[in-house]
């Protein structure tokens, strides 16, 4: 005979029996069979279960216009990760993903190739230049390559209380050679928000909350699938502890010093400078294991 | 070579590591891996987990001092039930245990055995008696009968804006046979809060909100486990499709009409009657499967 358990998640899984949309139904019906087998392996007091029920209530009233704590909690258990390699599995020659992050802003300002997106920002100056290719080796022409990242102390634009304007993100359009260029200054590590009941998870397990530094690429291109990607110098700390589990191998690379005298459109001085190129996945075909 | 999932929720689990709470570890441990085993079984589009992450939030947004959507959610899809079943084990020869529900209230009245707990309210009159035993047979002296119940319309005295005294609970000392009696009225089914992000949910998989009518009991004596339980009317709608699950058969009681004239302490015609017998775990066993 089965156990009360056993007949209780039985009996909860078929009073979904009636949800029209198959895939509600799908979802809820392995909701209730990994969430009973969650409280089943660690049968939770009433205390404990309280407690995590006061945790999640306070990530939902920890949430507004300027913060997702939901987003962050799925993001610092790899769930945010795991979704994008589900929907973007890895595929041999295309550059891997990452997640967009929380920062995105859409519609930023067109720039020039060869603008400088840092502007007045004080940091190490950082030349950025690379293509953008089909996965047949095509270099694209005309692909919107869509930048953002945060400024030598770590912070976003839209963080500071003050912001007005686009800082630090800028859209650009690869040339006839698929190629594209700006400057920019060094993005900082920095921590994810640890302010909230997120935070006080990562300190009651003494995890870190700092992420890698790192550049955001957007890239969309005709008949191709939009690459979402982060770029890592290969120098900064934290790279094997990315609080948000972000980091793919293929995606960190050298930001070298650039040579004295041979800044690109005659530059500033001391610079360094990345060259990455990316290549983006055509369209419509299913995804697939690498 | 393991897949970048595999890999992952590998990495994620280790990230936990340095956690000192040993239980706390376990918890987040299970957690991950459940999680990530849902994540990778219905393999959510993007668009699919922001909705999830809205619906999370949401519900925390929707608890107040008076209403506790989590612990909503938990109840619907059965958590609620599963963690008391694993907390009270159901053991040969002793009352069956169900959840607290939101509407219990400490220190209620203590009143004499025989007295009315539902004073002015309309309804069908009911008289409860019954006894309170130890697992050897013992009957229990002095053991605290804690009763409440829903009026006619289904509202408990604390879901009235207008609350101001408890109606519909009290507290009942055994005599010296373990003996309790109390007049009331029968308890209406009624529905679990439906106006929130848990409602949408019933709503949009074709569940109805409704628990079966039923009496809630809390009974305590020196040397054995606090009893939390319910016993509902055989002739309630919705027992066997309970919005909470928190129907046992064993707490199933008929609930006749009383035989014209008999009616205890000289009480009101017409009358219904429950006859219960309630058995306390010793205190001190561990669980054990009944």
């Amino acid at each position: 005979m089965d156990t009360p358990e056993i007949a209780l998640t039985r009996d909860v899984i078929e009073r979904f029996a009636e949800t029209r949309d198959p895939r509600l139904k799908a979802i809820l019906t392995s909701l209730v069979s990994h969430l009973h087998g969650f409280v089943q392996d660690i049968e939770p007091t009433p205390d404990e279960w309280n407690e995590a029920i006061g945790f999640l209530t306070r990530i939902g009233q920890a949430c507004c216009d300027r913060r997702q704590e939901y987003l962050l909690l799925s993001d610092v258990l790899g769930v945010t990760t795991l979704i994008d390699i589900l929907n973007h599995r890895p595929r041999k020659g295309a550059t891997e993903t990452t997640a967009l992050g929380p920062f995105y802003v859409a519609n930023a300002p067109e720039m020039p190739s060869g603008a400088d997106i840092a502007r007045n920002q004080p940091g190490e100056r950082l030349h950025v230049e690379g293509s953008v290719a089909s996965e047949d080796g095509r270099l694209l022409a005309g692909a919107i390559v869509d930048v953002w990242q945060c400024d030598g102390d770590g912070y976003y634009d839209v963080q500071y209380p003050d912001y007005k304007e686009p800082e630090l993100r800028a859209r650009f359009r690869t040339d006839r050679e698929g190629r594209f260029a700006f400057w920019s200054i060094m993005p900082s590590h920095y921590p994810v928000s640890a302010g909230g009941p997120v935070g006080e998870m990562l300190a009651a397990t003494r995890r870190h909350p700092f992420r890698p530094a790192h550049i955001h690429f957007m890239i969309e291109a005709g008949g191709h699938e939009k690459l979402v990607t982060q770029v890592f110098p290969a120098d900064s700390p934290y790279l094997s502890s990315d609080a948000v589990f972000g980091v793919r191998t293929s995606l960190i690379a050298e930001f070298p010093q650039g040579p004295p005298g041979s800044a690109p459109e005659g530059g500033p001085e001391p610079w360094r400078r990345l060259s990455y190129d990316f290549t983006l996945k055509a369209a419509g075909r299913s995804p697939e294991a690498g």
